[in-house]
């Protein structure tokens, strides 16, 4: 069968299944989630040799360490997909829900229901346990899912994707509701995004090269997260022990990930006051400084930063440093260089903390807190699909909610329109 | 200047001026709303002059009785806009409101804000009063526009856009915040659908060929309208009297418009006492009668249906009508054939009711209750920008709220992430 009619068949079986998902109810849904990270945990041995077999070819092909480590599966990663499934499993079940409900004044009653999307389509890079904690958040919010993963992670792929389908079989529902793409071959992708007749919504998770060509060829809905290039402004009013605090925990504590501090803004009337106790705090955890004219003048040893510093990420133990004229110079630098991603600031003045949060246009702002909480557990939401850095439908941490849509249910008594 | 530098300047003065209109307060916006719509009573006859050079080169080029008709701007097209900006100016604001906060176990409150799109593209053919109906909800809803009518009627909507423009910047707000594209060549669409940079989303306004035109050609997120192939399924348990109002109701109170049902499903026990009642209305009011076997046997005048009456949408006095055995039938029927438009039970009984409403995946669905009810302001959003029958975002009417999105804001007291 060729690639495009594999993915065809698959994306319809998963339409279809997806039919008796959005139907399944919560107790079901939480007995498949349970059934797969008790099958996961006893089948450990079993998913590590297929594992191996993947690792066996990385180490052949001469992929890199940093590769071949995300692409193991440890005793430590069969936990962490069981915890997870567990925690999905824990989670309110938002399908069927109904959050707000009115009366029309000729006595029609109108409300918005919970429904699942559908099929999703997730196309991932080659980390397996996304495939487990993508499948749970999929089928706890009811939909069929189609998952790619890198085409180096194809053994544990399939291994777990089995795994998932027993435990939908012996819960009397469709192994179709989790699809794995069985081949390697790149022409999945290009068929995959052309199924806009039975897939919904497709989210791509992997580097920007990835989600770009998903972007540019996909004929189904994208929901996107592109770079995080984030910003923390010390504002004069800011209490400034507060601020180091902040600062050092957004850029030191996980340098390499999206929510991490990429550029630091700081009020020039503290900037003298501010910036020489925060480099004694950086250079002790080994962060270089790129900073601007007047950064480089407070503090002499930083490297003077280029125009490309400014929208730059990092991922790694580097800042750039501004300092401005006010909070709008900061609002106006984070527009330009930002990626509405995440954006902080540290201030005690009323006033400035509630524009800084009407006119920052991210999808997480903060006030007097870190940057690193933009995270779907950390917001109170559960397990996260993704964050997304565009507005429609999603804008920040997706959860479980951002897996659904609502539709309009109308309790009439036979009313007609005159 | 090129069209593609046309559009290009147009798209990123948009993108400016959304800035300006996500800070805008809502008095502010009200005031413009209320300024158009004196201005366009003012100046109704020189709207009425501009629309007559679009009328005077429609009939030179031949266009259609029916399409002179749309593109007519007449007395009462002026009072409907202005009316309609009143009415629009009257709804809440979505924007800065936070309908859901809550703390975490660290003490950090999270709320989710509800913010505006950005900046909103509307692609529609004939009516020139599109273009005010959809700026004053995209203005009400703190976005930027760009608008791109249908050829025919350019001198009339750059007429209205004028009036807009004066209107803004006479309440200090910028006047890009609504643009029209200013020339006729087809080109302008393309290069519209392709300023993702600048433009957040799409709306397409019109028949099903620029509908698809634009999902083909777009590389920013659509809100598409397909057609509505609508159903009403009458149960046996239905009073059959309200099945009679509600199914005529459906099909002949407006059979043009897309919320119209198209196709009746009828339960097998009360087809024979039920269908020639309803063929008596339906053919006192000129309906033609489309019929699947059973239908026909009991209804001898009527056509028999063919396989490409099931998904049609006649938009006529027509009606294709079909027997069933049982709802599971009926919702399977609905499910293949239907457009996920509106779909609505007659029935007594509590339990039908309940599962059709949730087994049915369309965007409104109703218990006893005319299909006509899918419109935002019957529903009670509002004026409505368009009916979503795809589930990203916006599923069904779509009022004032769904041009606007959410971010995540965080009020800490210098928590950081351990």
């Amino acid at each position: 069968m060729s690639v495009e009619l594999t993915i065809l068949e698959m994306a319809k079986a998963a339409r279809s299944a997806s039919i008796e998902m959005a139907k399944c109810p919560s107790i079901k849904k939480n007995r498949v989630l349970l059934g797969i990270a008790g099958k996961i945990e006893k089948q450990a041995s079993y998913i590590k040799e297929e594992n191996n077999k993947d690792l066996s070819r990385a180490k052949e092909m001469g992929l890199s360490n940093a590769m071949i480590d995300r692409l193991t599966v440890s005793d430590s990663t069969i936990k962490s997909m069981a915890d997870g499934l567990r925690e999905v499993a824990q989670l309110d079940d938002p399908v069927g829900s109904m959050s707000k409900t009115w009366i029309r004044p000729n006595g029609l009653q109108v409300a918005r229901m919970r429904i699942p999307l559908g099929v999703i389509g997730i196309i991932y890079e080659s980390r397996p346990n996304v495939t487990v904690d993508a499948a749970g958040l999929c089928l706890k919010a009811g939909n069929a899912v189609v998952l790619r993963g890198g085409s180096e992670a194809l053994h544990s792929n399939q291994a777990l994707a089995g795994i998932i389908g027993h435990a939908l079989v012996e819960n009397g529902l469709p192994e179709a509701a989790v699809n794995v793409v069985p081949v390697r071959d790149r022409a999945a992708v290009n068929a995959l995004l052309k199924q806009e007749e039975f897939i919904d919504l497709i989210i791509p998770r992997g580097g920007e090269g990835l989600i770009r060509f998903v972007v540019e060829n996909s004929k189904i809905p994208v929901l996107k997260h592109y770079k995080g290039v984030c910003h923390v402004y010390v504002d004069d009013s800011a209490d400034l022990f507060m601020a180091e605090e902040i600062c050092f925990n957004a850029k030191v504590q996980r340098p390499g990930v999206c929510n991490a501090m990429e550029t630091m803004l700081v009020h020039k009337s503290v900037a003298r006051e501010f910036l020489p106790a925060m480099e004694k705090r950086f250079v002790k955890a080994g962060v270089e400084i790129r900073g601007c004219p007047e950064t480089c003048r407070i503090l002499p040893k930083a490297i003077n930063a280029a125009e490309e510093d400014w929208p730059a990420e990092y991922l790694d133990l580097i800042i750039a440093v501004k300092v401005v004229e006010d909070m709008g110079q900061a609002i106006a630098h984070m527009a330009r260089y930002g990626s509405s991603h995440t954006e902080a600031i540290v201030t005690s003045d009323y006033k400035r903390a509630r524009r800084f949060i009407r006119e920052v246009d991210s999808s997480v702002v903060l006030v007097n807190a870190s940057t690193r909480f933009n995270d779907g557990a950390e917001l109170g939401l559960g397990a996260e699909i993704g964050i997304s850095t565009s507005k429609l439908h999603a804008f920040g941490p997706m959860g479980v909610e951002e897996l659904t849509t609502t539709k309009f249910v109308v309790f009439g008594d036979g009313q007609i329109r005159l």
